[in-house]
Formats: C-alpha cells, structure tokens, sequence
C-alpha cells in the first residue's frame, strides 16, 4: 500500500480539508465531531420540540377560518359511499335538465394559472372559485363532455366494487373514447373538483415510491406494520392511503429525506435507534403516495418534520412540494400538504460552516441559477426570512451541493455527526 | 344516465367486442370467464409442477461443468473477510513489484462486448478471459492506476467497518481525483473483475426499487418479514441481499411482473391468497437488487418463475435481463440472473386469443419495429422456438399491448380471469 499512501498524502497537501480516511474516527479528519454532546442532552432538546409541537399547532386554520370558503374552493376526503351519491346526485341533475329540454353541461372548476392563489395563512396554494360550462351541446366541448360522462361512470363503478385503481387502467377500459392518457387524466382532476372530493376518495391511485422506515406502527389494508422491523428495505408506502389508519409512534421527530442513498445510509445505521424517529423518502420528486402519507403522520402524530434535502434550487423545489403543494393538483393543496416543514440541511450555509471540500461543491448552472432567482419570488419562500437568506447565499455563491457530499467526511459522517450536530443545535429553519 | 347510456350502446355496435361494463360480471363482457375451472384443479395443477421443479433443475451448470473455466470468467460472491484479504493480497504483491524495481500495474478483464459470449447451456451471457494491462508508469493510464488503486483503498476500508454505501457516495469521497461518477462507476466494475468477486460482495449498493409481496418469509437485516402482511404497498426489497436470509414460502410460484399498475391490482386483490405465490416487481426496468433478490428466492425455494410482461420488444428485453443478464454486467452473470424463466403474458398471440379490442392495441413505432427484428438475432430468444414464434408474431401484426389493456374488459379481468386461465392451462413458454 506503500504508494498509495504516499499518493495521497501528496493530494492532501494541496487539498484544502482532509476529505479522506475516516477508518480511524479520527476527529481531525470529521470536522465537528468533538462539539457533539451526548446522545442524552440532545434527546431532552428534542423532547421539548415535541412538547412545544402538541401545544402549538393543534389549530389548523382552514379557508373558513380565513373566511374565504366563498371564493376559493378545496376538495376534501369523502368516503365511498359519499362518492357514489354525489356521482348518482350529479346524474340525477342532468337528467332532469335534458327531460325539460335544457340538454345537458357540467359546471368544471378551473384548474388554471391564474385561477390559483397562495394563502400565506395557510402556507399552501388554494384554486379560486372560477369554473367554466361544459355542455354537450357545443361542437368544442362534445367530446370532453362524453368523457367527463364515461369518466363519473367508471368512478361510480369503482365505488360500487370498491377497488383502486391506476390512472393507466382507466384509459386502457376506454382507449377509443380517451384516445390518449393525458385526455383521462386531466378529466380526471376536473372530476374531482366538480365531485369536491380528493383523487384518493376517487379510488385513483398513482404508482407509490415511497419508502418509510424507523418508530412507526400503522395498518395497511388490514396488516399491522412495525416499521422497526423492516430491515434496511423499509416498508413501501402504500399507494392508497384511505387503508392506511392506526399509526402510533414514540419518536420526537419525522425526518423527511430527498434522496434515497442517504436514506439507506440512516436506514443501516439504524439513527432512528439512537434519535427516536420515523425516516420517509419518496426517492426523488415527491409523488402524491408519500405527499398524503407525510401528511397523515404530521397530523396524527403530532410530530415536527425536519427535512435534508440536496443544497440547490431542487432540494427547496421538492420541501416546497411537501409544504405548499404542486400547482397542477392545488385544489386538494388541503390533503396533499403537510405544514411547517422545516428546512434542516444540507443548507448552502453549510457549505461552508461544515468545511465540504470545494471539489464536493457544483458550480450552478445558469438554469439552476436561473430556477433559483425565480423561486425567490415565490410566496412560500417570501414568507420565511430564513429561506430567504439561504437561498441568496446560494444564488450569491453559485455553489450547490448533494447530501451526499457529506461523505467526503466519511461514509457514516452523515448520520454519526451531521445529524446529530443540527439537532443538538436545533438548526433548521 | 339516459344519454351516456345510449351513447354507449352506439359505440358497442362498431366495437369488435364489449369492452366496457363488468359491473354486472357478465360473462360475455368478459371473454373466457366460462372456461375457467374451480380453483381447487387449477392449483393441483400447478403443485405437480412444483413437484417437477423439485427434481428437475436441483443442478445447476456451472463453468466448470462446461470446461470453460479456463476460458471464461465469473465472479462469485465473497464473504465480507475474503474481501479484504483478497485486497490485502493485491496490494501486497503490487508492493512487491515495485521493491523489486518492476513498478506497479493492474492486470484488468476487459469488460468490452468483444469479450463477452452467450454459453446456451448455461442460458446468460459470461466474460471471456482476455485482461489489459494497466500501468501506473504509462501517461494513458496513469489516472486511472490511481482511481483504482482508491477506490481498492475505499472498499477496504468498506470491509473493515462492514457497512454499505452507494456508489454515489463513493464517488463523492474523492471528486477531486473521479472528476465525475461515471469513472469511478466504472473503475468499479474492474474493481468487481480483478477481485473475482461479485459487487454486493464489495458492499457496494444500488438505490432498490422493487417490491415484493405474497407467501414469503424472509429476514431482512435481522428483522424477519412475513410479505403477506405487507398489506397493499408490499415490502420494499432491501439493497443489501447479504443481508437477506431465511426464506420461507407455501408458494406455488413466483409471479415476476413488470409494472407496478398490474402488481398493484394483484396486491389489492390478494391474488396469492387465491393461488399460493410470491408476486414481486422492479417496477419497469429491473435493477440489481430485484434480480438478486428473484435469483435468491428461485434458487432457495426452488419455485418456478412465471413473467407477465407488456407484449412489447421492452417487455421481453426485460424478460431477457432478469433471464440472462445485461451486457454490461456479464462478468457477475451467474448471480444477477435467474435460470428458466418462463414467458407466461402478456404474448403477442394473446391479443387475438383473449380478444383485445383493436382501440387497446398500439402499433408499434419503426424503433420498435427494429428492436423486435434484433432480438429475432439474439441467442437468448433463439433457443426458445416459441419465444421466436411470438416475437415473429409481434413484428409480423406490428401491434403491441400492455399489460393495462386488459382492463378494457373490467378492473379485475387480470385477477379474476386472465392469470387463472392463464394457470390453468399451462399457457407458458
């Protein structure tokens, strides 16, 4: 090993932090590890977050509240049988208005741009009260009417058989009519908005990628899962989330994580053993599976939820989508939402104040710097002052960084010092 | 309803078949439902193949068995502890080379498709025995002489610590000297093929994506999992497959499926309570920890595995990588794939036998049309004539399907008619 060792001393040198070897837990090469205090101080640090979160947020405010329930509209979480008899209600109406000669049109809530509207009050987009006809009778609208028709019987068929599924089955029970999938599936949206129930309450389902691992009991469709006992695979979040019910838990915390490589790393290491919490991943963009399935822990469990995303435009983009909801499903921003996600790291801060070399550093590309520019006008981060900072720090630095950048520290530095130092310091914002 | 209903009816007249409505589980909206036997003779059906299965492939070829040993190269698997010897050992002689003033050089398999051969007794695709000679004396290869020599030095230390990591974070532990992934990616695999050990073995991860539920037990990093209590998300199937162990099953077979949608309605469905199995999938593309996870399971239970793919080229390209291996991993062929599997649907000549309406059928594009033609020319599908009848078939009709057409006929048609008809009649390749 002779001349490697000599190599890298050598690259060391001219290396402005020893990015390498940590198989001897030397403090020196794990920047920070000596400030850690003991597991047990920083366990009554968190028990009085948790505290605080049981008191603090149990108020959720809501668009009535706000008295804005006139103007602006949300869908809700209906149960089957509430689904079926709105569909058969609707149908009964239509009826009636082609038997008196009227034909027949569907009222369609908007789904546009400029129909949305960010509350501050709520932290999360809402659709405003617009809604356009539908009729039957009108050249442009025959064929969307037809399938908004098919659509509300195949709704109604699932309700009757109660079954999920797939927004790809539906299109395949009717190719003819939907031609291609994009038709269904934004009547789809439109449906659930005309109905004033979730896609979920619709039985319509998305291709789940969620994984969820550490202190977390809850039954799917009927089994109870310990989500202690699921190794280092963790335990698929289930796709429909109206089977998901009895959760329990004994963590302070819920720590949300972008990517899945340092969701195995805290996985393997077990850090939920030696921080109670419960570890969730959507493995990338967040689909709408582990959207409602965050949500439902926050709610249920009352727990705050601290985020590690990859320090560049993206890793806000995705704790963003979490907190305030995508644009294109705004009207269930209600369900698909969890609020007060707090942003623990990797922050551009960060980057230097936990020294990561600067080869482990990206240079922005001009999109990102450009996607990042952008995102400084949006509400979501307007209304944090700390988001805001961090997000010019990184626009100003033009650096970004992955979670796994943190590994240049060694591979467990992660979850032996990282973590354990932001919340022993309680840094997140 | 009254006009949807009417509307309905028109367009069933110009359908070649009733492609709509099991809400009433009519047997004629639901071709071949009547020919289906009670399940208690379906499933004694299938237990005198497991019978078979038993006695028939309780051997395996290997390369020896061939006399190929010599000319052909495999990787095996290694305890963590042969790892580091096998590396300690390297070094050393390396050392030894340069004391004796001969300077240091890696003797490296090549890995180009030149060096690759598909062996039809074994039924994959392995490595031939040629190797390059990689200096660290030579300006070409001096970069990369280190890169191996690091990444040697990183998974030793991997070893000595006995932890897993992504080969993401390996990459970050020395941008600097990587420059991008793909290199250190790369020099991976070499790394793989110098140590003759396959890259679990090197206790390098790829993010999984599988899942897998039905009649399995198995641990999963100590933690014993029962997949039929995995409600309708199912298990996600662990990273790490040398932590995996103990499996047990009452299961018929193995049900290999390739997208979540159908998994999903199978899932929900309990299909395994009907007809005893294991139901697992990568969801679309098979990645390395599904295909160790089938090979696993097939090799331990000795279950027979049936494919239910999209009838597309991609459908059985997918069929062939979980079967026989993907070209860029061949040198680890003999344990990323799994032996006979069979090719139960969706088949080209489904299409026509269970009568999917012309609207669910999708003509093939011209890149299709040329993928199909090439695998015509692959070994793997040529030494199975009724793989290269099908196939003839799919590019003859130029149609392809998915696997969701077959909810033109009900939700449920896949469950409840087509995969027991399907078993009952034996109907694989």
């Amino acid at each position: 090993m002779a001349a490697d060792k000599k190599k890298k001393k050598r690259r060391r040198e001219d290396s402005s932090s020893d990015s390498d070897s940590d198989s001897d837990g030397d403090t020196k090469t794990r920047p920070f590890k000596k400030r850690l205090n003991p597991d047990s101080l920083i366990l009554s640090t968190l028990k009085t977050l948790v505290a605080n979160q049981n008191t603090s947020s149990s108020k959720t405010l809501t668009l009535a509240d706000l008295s804005l329930s006139s103007t602006c509209r949300e869908v809700s979480d209906l149960p089957l049988s509430s689904v079926q008899s709105a569909i058969e209600s609707l149908i009964l109406s239509l009826s009636h208005s082609i038997l008196s000669g009227h034909g027949f049109s569907f009222s369609v809530p908007s789904r546009s741009a400029a129909n949305q509207l960010y509350v501050p009050e709520l932290d999360r987009i809402v659709l405003k009260d617009k809604s356009s006809l539908r009729p039957y009778s009108s050249v442009s609208t025959v064929r969307k009417t037809t399938i908004t028709t098919r659509i509300l019987q195949l709704i109604h068929q699932l309700s009757t058989k109660s079954i999920h599924v797939t927004k790809r089955d539906l299109f395949y029970t009717d190719v003819k009519l939907f031609q291609d999938q994009t038709q269904s599936d934004a009547v789809l949206d439109d449906v659930s908005c005309i109905l004033g129930c979730t896609r979920s309450s619709l039985n319509v389902i998305a291709a789940e990628k969620g994984v969820v691992v550490g202190r977390l009991l809850f039954s799917d469709n009927g089994d109870m899962i310990d989500c202690t006992k699921m190794g280092m695979g963790g335990k698929a979040i289930p796709p429909n989330i109206d089977r998901v019910g009895d959760m329990q838990s004994d963590a302070l915390f819920i720590l949300l994580v972008e990517k899945d490589a340092a969701y195995m790393r805290l996985a393997e290491d077990r850090f939920y053993n030696r921080f109670p919490c419960i570890i969730v991943t959507a493995k990338g963009q967040p689909d709408v599976a582990t959207r409602l399935f965050l949500r439902k822990m926050k709610m249920e469990l009352k727990l705050p939820v601290l985020a590690l995303v990859d320090s560049d435009p993206y890793g806000l983009k995705i704790l963003s989508v979490y907190g305030c909801g995508s644009k294109n499903m705004s009207y269930d921003s209600a369900n698909l939402t969890t609020p007060d996600i707090k942003w623990l790291g990797v922050r551009p801060s960060d980057l230097d104040k936990y020294k990561i070399p600067e080869q482990c550093r990206l240079p922005m590309t001009e999109q990102d710097i450009k996607t990042g520019k952008d995102m400084l006008e949006e509400d979501f981060v307007k209304k944090n002052p700390g988001w805001v900072e961090e997000l010019s720090l990184m626009v100003k630095t033009k650096q970004k960084a992955e979670i796994q950048a943190l590994s240049s520290f060694g591979f467990q530095y992660l979850s032996e010092v990282y973590l354990p130092l932001k919340l022993q310091q309680k840094d997140w914002l």
